[in-house]
């Protein structure tokens, strides 16, 4: 028979899970395995709060097994190392995001892109290598292997920097991969969220020139003082997007929600290339007229492999890039959960793990 | 008042002229402007017929103004050359495509890439730059705008070769511009009508290893003997379709009926990438899962720009790429035509216009 999560492993561990698809995190006690050779284990101090957290604590993406710690945007101190642990050492500061092992030989893994291994084993809610289920950052302590941990920069704050390990990499890498960081390259943003607001510092390092997109009017101050954007358009105004027709060499778009892309590749140039970060539930309607008139792409991609993850933190350091934070006690959580719904958050959550999540 | 078509211009000239939506093409006398500076006169040998002149002839589009005679795959012998022209001389085979004139100044024209020029003037069937309208290939002689006119490689057969002009550099452009153009690239080709067909010739003329993928089993002989093509997979067969997913760098997809885009995604390996040539009418379904996981991406391509069709038919040339044809008098137009709706050619139609069409 299986053991607890409580007995499974030698280390204690607790921290915050969901119970069922309520979504209502509470404390709980589990535990981590022994660290292993090539295992890095390190006390959590802050995780932020990803729109994907909430997704699945309520298993709206329908594979959801509890109970399920979540947080992929982890930030710790190193506590122990394996005996053959080369890169890290006790006290370093280091960073866990959304995967925590791959199978290391496939082609995407070979090529550095661990994101798109078919048997990435993601931080939280799904088996390990043993077959006990991987928990998340909202917990005391995390366990893992070498390679999925990344090196903390020393100027890199450890609390506004956390989100860029799954919201910073999301943006960083398409604007990287398709060419959208270059100085005076023309990118869009859509939507200005957990997403959009780090899309936008980003393309901004680069030296790019930025127009955000939003459907609401009331986030132009934001986006233009606050984010520095060069330019704001209200996505449902008919004009505004007419006059920026053809304007622009790529797009990122940030937002879940069903929307319509040919709007949006209207605005790019011929060989434009509209990126989407943000997962709709619903297919989205796509005339392929749209895309042939102008050599036009729509593409996806989802974060970012371990070594441009790592490249991402460093650009951050030394660029001054971090999210826009609310820091919340990890008590707080089920309150933050429900403004993360009502997107009332500017621009994302972090739990000040170490200072608030108390031993049950 | 504007002059008729007979009168408008000081040339003489005829062809095969629809009148209205019925599509049915008949004899039709019309007249073509002088040689001016840059121009190229020439009597046309050999004109392809694409299933788009099916379109337009019927108004399938909905902007056809008439009468229009359609062709847009021309190839012939000059007979004029204005003062200007330093490409061609009088006795030179030359070739014109889909595009009579563009700007010239925009940063489409400026790369190369007239193709996406917002300001292009198409072979047929639109106003020319004096007002008067575009007139195609199905009719004896043309004069063009020497950019617009493509040198005929020596040993490039005139009749087979004529098609390349659309469906090949359609096919070609693709291939070369998203990276399939490489020996051991694994390219799969939906559909196997007149694009089609090329696509998988160019692909293996360029070394690739080519699947087709149909929905008629009775293609696979013609797919794998006919041409070349490395392995076919009727796309109905759920069972191949699985066994063939993750396995291909790019589709090269040249159907026009509305089909799902979700089972060609699944084919592709991570950063593969979906480029429509032939346009559904009705918009396609995407869900944006299938181009996140695993950076995929979906295009469309349009024909080609004036130096890559140059390079394309210097390429055919080299490589005996020609297409596979059923060489037609003018009279048989219209019966042709019906055998296009019933994709009853194998596998594309050319017009003998220099022995077959005699002045009304």
């Amino acid at each position: 028979m299986a053991k607890s999560p409580e007995l499974e492993h030698p280390f204690k561990a607790y921290g915050y899970a969901a119970q069922d698809a309520s979504g209502v995190l509470a404390p709980f006690n589990f535990s981590r395995r022994a660290t292993g050779e090539k295992d890095v284990r390190f006390k959590v101090l802050y995780c932020g709060i990803c729109h994907s957290d909430l997704h699945f604590i309520k298993n709206e993406w329908g594979f959801t097994t509890y109970p399920v710690i979540p947080g992929h945007e982890i930030v710790g101190v190193v506590t122990e190392v394996g005996s053959k642990v080369d890169k890290f050492k006790v006290g370093d500061k280091v960073g866990v995001g959304c995967i925590v092992q791959t199978c290391r030989s496939c082609q995407s893994c070979v090529n550095d892109l661990e994101n798109y291994c078919p048997k990435q084993i993601i931080t939280y809610g799904v088996p390990d290598l043993d077959g006990t289920r991987t928990y998340g950052g909202y917990s005391d302590h995390m366990v893992t292997d070498e390679h999925f941990v990344l090196r903390w920069p020393e100027n890199l704050p450890l609390d506004a920097g956390a989100p860029l390990l799954c919201a910073g990499i999301t943006t960083y890498s398409p604007l990287r991969h398709f060419g959208l960081d270059k100085p005076g390259v023309k990118v869009g943003v859509v939507g200005l969220g957990g997403l959009g607001h780090l899309a936008v510092k980003f393309a901004k390092a680069f030296g790019a020139e930025v127009t955000v997109f939003s459907t609401s009017p009331a986030k132009k101050q934001e986006a233009l003082e606050g984010l520095k954007a060069d330019h704001f358009i209200v996505s449902k105004d008919l004009e505004q997007m007419q006059a920026a027709s053809s304007s622009l060499d790529g797009i990122i778009d940030t937002v879940s929600a069903t929307h319509p892309m040919a709007p949006l590749l209207s605005l790019l140039k011929p060989d434009g290339k509209l990126v989407l970060v943000g997962a709709p539930e619903k297919p989205l309607e796509l005339a392929a007229f749209s895309l042939i008139m102008g050599r036009k792409l729509i593409a996806g991609s989802a974060i970012g492999g371990i070594k441009e993850t790592q490249e991402m933190l460093d650009f951050a350091a030394k660029h001054g890039v971090t999210a826009d934070i609310e820091l919340i006690p990890m008590d707080y959580v089920n309150t933050a959960m429900d403004r993360v719904v009502k997107s009332d958050v500017r621009y994302r959550f972090v739990i000040d793990v170490a200072k608030s999540l108390k031993a049950p």
